[in-house]
């Protein structure tokens, strides 16, 4: 086989062909294949079943808590300190709260707009049209958080070391309604890239150089501890820089256990400054009376010590999965030349870019043979990938077998919709 | 011993000092007691140890869900059932949501405020200031809620079948910008009162005779299954008399577990049309991927076909306690006819008042003895209970030797205040 450009019309019209009767025979077959979320499997949920019996009739925290009664807002002291461990943060600055750090988010977010997060007069909602920039291709949570908020998004390059850093520094600099920035500074979602530690300075300082007084980096660390190898891959501590630039107000860091233990029943965390937690915590004080502290001690008893060889454990379930990707892109459409896709070493997915205008084109086809990916456009605010290249692709969740199915779909597809459009172009 | 009124001058003088040479007496012992929250004893708690072991391996929920996973929404089926039951609403019309009924009544009302409940263009906002009917004495953290969202609270007189329904509805008819009641229909906080039928259903025609075509009842059932005898007072549906009245797209129920198993980490339950719950449903849906799925199998499996017996397993603990609060409010403050109180038949107050002008003086005199009640004024928005007469006993959190040795400062404090008062009255 060779390159793409380098094929003749003949050529090209005779690969299509072949390539439309092997889509048609997987249609006979009926499959229900499913790339779209990034959901642990069955195993990797299993690896946490000890959290059932991690109390042991005990139920009282480090500090004598009874973490069956009410109160202790910012959480028992041993969840905020694996908090701390997961986020490079102290412990005092963390509240543990939740099953959902995306439920932390968008308070922070909304109490942002509404009040602000420093206890003064400054809030977004006092600026005609509120934006916050998001680095793309990103997680769509973030994006339709913001969009619900009425925040308008302004797309930034990812590059393999984080946003590009001069785009963001001219987008802060003139427009003081740019108030925020979404990050996901390890493995990030879903190209999986790790920002440099010149990213990272960057961004603590960006609260500085922005036009704006309440700008505020949600830094989404989702990932920190869910590497493929160890020792792990370092990420500089944003709370660290942002004390050094002394924007340590303008820089909130959320982590959850979702992907660490169970995914609907885990610990979200939240870090802040203690002027911005403190506001947190009133937040939280009106609508509840605390969180579920018993789920924090049975987490910490369950994690105690061995986080990383607990992540250990679903790297193995996981390198597997992400080697089959690679290996099904490399040889299906890398000598094409007709696509280019990311190598991760660790998070949950894959980000694969077709040739510009395809993207939509291969999840139709992929629809039209039962598999599912994320749904072209999703990756970028408002769905709309302006160059329609961008796929996403969770292997998390499926069988090694369904995903190798998977896979073969996913290349014929994005083969098949690559070679009609060159049929096209070259007329 | 005689009532207050019949006293001479004299006889107050002298057993005013016998009650300062005990209160001092008192002040010697240096103790620490507490009335002031609703919060289950240790030996309540106890009760739902079960709740560790109901999983036993298995996470799979009736129709098949693993609950460990992301997702449902609004639950899985046998928590929204249980919801139903507790609620007495159809289960489709239940969501199972998080650890907080609180953290429910707050998204939903301030969704009511900003958006609205039924995906139109009502909203409460585009009324310049939106007020929230609030019968008293009530629950201090639906005010503090309220005053958080700029709601303006007026207050309703609680009778003991309810809120003095004639005001309701004078409230209601004139003035559009009346837009909400909160109602703790049973054992209601802190009188203990039942709502009657009567009651139920006056209430579940409101939003019909409102001005505002945006009314909402926030019903919040935090006590249905809280007695003390059974088989169990009852309420009349609520859901049921909307339905009846055309009603039912303005009543939004809540209840929790937290006062059935632990108070930290119980089940939320919210319940409403279809209409408004794919509303609440959109809301949760930009801020979470799901529930704690694994916390709603446990609860479903150990509280299955034995609610009632647990909930007496509380009675027996509870009732011990209401008696003691009542017959030292007898022995001690009965005959003296200087105040008046309430015996109710499950929930977990007692609410008391003094003559008027002074609940914050027993509260002063009890501090000084270090016996913590809550805040007089609290069962009030604002903090300002106009007579300055009401105060709330908790009896649940303290052992029964606690609550008699704090239930004898109390109603020295009570005494003292009063007679006080009385000297000074008669110059």
């Amino acid at each position: 086989m060779t390159t793409l450009d380098s094929m003749s019309v003949e050529q090209i019209r005779t690969l299509t062909t072949a390539l439309e009767s092997e889509l048609e025979l997987q249609k006979g077959n009926r499959l229900s294949l499913d790339l779209t979320r990034g959901k642990p499997s069955g195993a990797q949920l299993d690896l946490s079943n000890g959290l059932e019996t991690a109390l042991a009739g005990n139920y009282l925290a480090a500090d004598g808590t009874d973490t069956r009664n009410y109160g202790t807002l910012r959480g028992i002291p041993e969840a905020r300190e694996l908090g701390a461990q997961i986020m490079d943060v102290p412990a005092e600055n963390v509240i543990c709260w939740g099953n959902s750090s995306l439920a932390l988010m968008y308070l922070t977010a909304e109490l942002a707009l509404e009040r602000g997060l420093w206890g003064d007069a400054r809030s977004w909602q006092s600026h005609e049209t509120p934006k916050v920039l998001t680095p793309v291709p990103g997680y769509d949570r973030h994006f339709t958080l913001s969009e619900r908020l009425g925040l308008q998004m302004l797309n930034v390059e990812l590059t393999d070391t984080g946003p590009d850093l001069a785009a963001l520094e001219a987008a802060v600099k003139d427009d003081a309604g740019v108030k925020a920035i979404w990050c996901v500074p390890k493995y990030s979602n879903p190209t999986g890239c790790i920002y440099s530690d010149e990213t990272v300075s960057a961004i603590a300082r960006l609260p500085q150089l922005a036009a704006a007084d309440d700008f505020v980096v949600f830094w989404d660390n989702a990932y920190a501890v869910h590497d493929f190898q160890f020792p792990r891959a370092p990420l500089k501590s944003v709370f660290d820089a942002a004390r050094e630039a002394g924007t340590e107000d303008h820089v909130v860091i959320f982590a959850s256990t979702s992907k660490i233990t169970y995914a609907s029943a885990g610990l979200g965390f939240i870090a802040a400054s203690e002027k911005v937690l403190s506001e947190i915590e009133a937040r939280l004080n009106v609508a509840s009376v605390g969180p579920d502290k018993v789920n924090q001690l049975r987490h910490t008893r369950f994690l105690a010590g061995r986080l990383e060889e607990h992540m250990a454990a679903h790297a193995e379930l996981m390198v597997p999965k992400f080697e089959l990707v690679e290996s099904v892109l490399r040889q299906e459409l890398g000598e094409l030349d007709i696509a280019s896709w990311t190598t991760p070493a660790g998070g949950y997915f894959v980000s694969l870019d077709t040739r510009p205008g395809l993207a939509r084109a291969v999840g139709a086809l992929a629809a039209e043979v039962g598999l599912a990916i994320t749904p072209p456009g999703a990756t970028y605010p408002y769905g709309r990938d302006p160059e329609d290249r961008n796929l996403r692709i969770a292997p998390s969740f499926a069988s090694l077998d369904d995903l190798k199915a998977a896979m073969q779909i996913l290349v014929i597809c994005v083969k098949l919709a690559t070679l009609r459009d060159e049929l096209t172009k070259r007329g």
